[in-house]
């Protein structure tokens, strides 16, 4: 028995990888996220078995626990189950959890990463996660946690000098700004982005001391990614400024170094 | 004129997204990396121009200059330049640059992202950067910054509970033991994945301790990715032992929460 975990990818269904495709085009049964786009099970075979077991922020239609089973269930009586999640299903996909339970029903397990987008959706909201004189990392933290807390990551994070990405967090927006604020950091700059790698992406950029404000004026809603750092500034910037930031940011890299 | 970077993903040619798969079918010219695989060129139209400009760790066959120009040079020509990097253009990509350069040329960009050697190499090596009880988020660092050194995040990321991940990194490999050793971090484990993703992948795991040591005897070499924290110890684990290790994970979660 075999569990194909399928990563959708960030939103735009072109964004799946062929090795996904392939592994659609020959499913006999998928278990969907609502978080996949709908598009992508076209490439199923007609007989396919369909079966949504998403979830969508805030509302669980399928507790881990019925996913868990539905895929013993499946790979039992089809001898292989494809599982198409959205983004990737080990970047805060729970698919490690799904590869241990159906393991231990002895079944064998394959991955097909997905485009994530904790750095895809600012791709395409003009954010590079990294860039020369601009940021040597990023850091990838949960927004919602198993007690459904921010990560405590976020702490040491806001101290450091990464590109900080927060998922499925902008119900803790407060709470992230006044971790930035405590240190300070209000000219810090933030960007929040609704529907990345979509057509209805909308993208609200600011400072901490002013990002709460813009996002409730703006209405922006889940599922958004938060971008934190020097880069999420520069989709704004014109190229002279832009030149300003990298150049200013040189002499702190070469003394750090 | 346009420039649209596609990125080819972490080895395997399947991992390339159908977008980036339907820009190569219409590339009239292709400036593509020799960290991209060979066979993703097979897509472009037989009378399409393919330049490589590639650079391997190292061995600078082409410098970022060059590139630069000839993007320019080749928007100018055709139209319209396609430019086929390994991984993604913004995870360490330099993507950014091209970016910003080409638009003071004129030249209007497209992004298509590539799933990142980050995660993925990781994933298919059994490592889930995240996993619910193990880790609550991932840090990205390159190995060599623009002044060919260590990031000095790693410092900081060493003090952290998040799964660390050096790209570009394992000829810094003493240097990163050290950080960790500075802090008494001998039994942190840690996995340096060569070729991930590819039928040729190798894996290396042990602690803190003896890594540098397993790494010698194995001969591992670049391109890798070197993962540190717990989940860089799954793969080696019994379920009773990862079971263990997730229990123990709680405690210290719920306290922090």
């Amino acid at each position: 028995m075999k569990l194909t975990l399928i990563g959708a990818g960030p939103g735009d269904p072109d964004l799946i990888t062929m090795k996904g495709v392939k592994a659609l085009q020959n499913a006999k049964v998928v278990l969907y996220d609502s978080l996949a786009h709908p598009s992508l099970l076209d490439y199923c075979p007609e007989d396919c078995v369909k079966i949504l077991v998403g979830k969508r922020f805030g509302k669980t239609s399928c507790a881990q626990d019925d996913i868990n089973a539905l895929i013993v269930e499946n790979a039992r009586l089809y001898g292989e189950v494809v599982r198409l999640k959205g983004g990737d299903s080990f970047v805060f996909g729970r698919g490690y959890e799904e590869i241990l339970y159906a393991a231990k029903h002895g079944i064998e397990s394959e991955i097909i990463p997905g485009i994530s987008s904790s750095y895809a959706a600012p791709a395409l909201a003009g954010i590079p996660l990294t860039s020369r004189g601009l940021s040597e990392s990023f850091w990838v933290i949960t927004g919602t946690t198993k007690q459904h807390a921010l990560s405590n990551d976020v702490h040491l994070a806001a101290q450091s000098t990464a590109t900080v990405v927060i998922l499925m967090g902008l119900h803790k927006l407060d709470e992230i700004v006044s971790i930035y604020a405590d240190l300070n950091k209000f000219d810090e700059s933030i960007s929040i982005i609704q529907n990345g790698t979509l057509e209805n992406q909308k993208v609200v950029t600011g400072k901490i001391s002013n990002i709460a404000a813009l996002a409730k004026a703006s209405e922006i809603a889940s599922p958004a990614v938060i971008v934190i750092g020097k880069v999420a500034a520069l989709p704004d910037l014109s190229f002279a400024d832009i030149e300003t930031l990298i150049q200013q940011g040189k002499p702190v890299t070469s003394e750090v170094n």
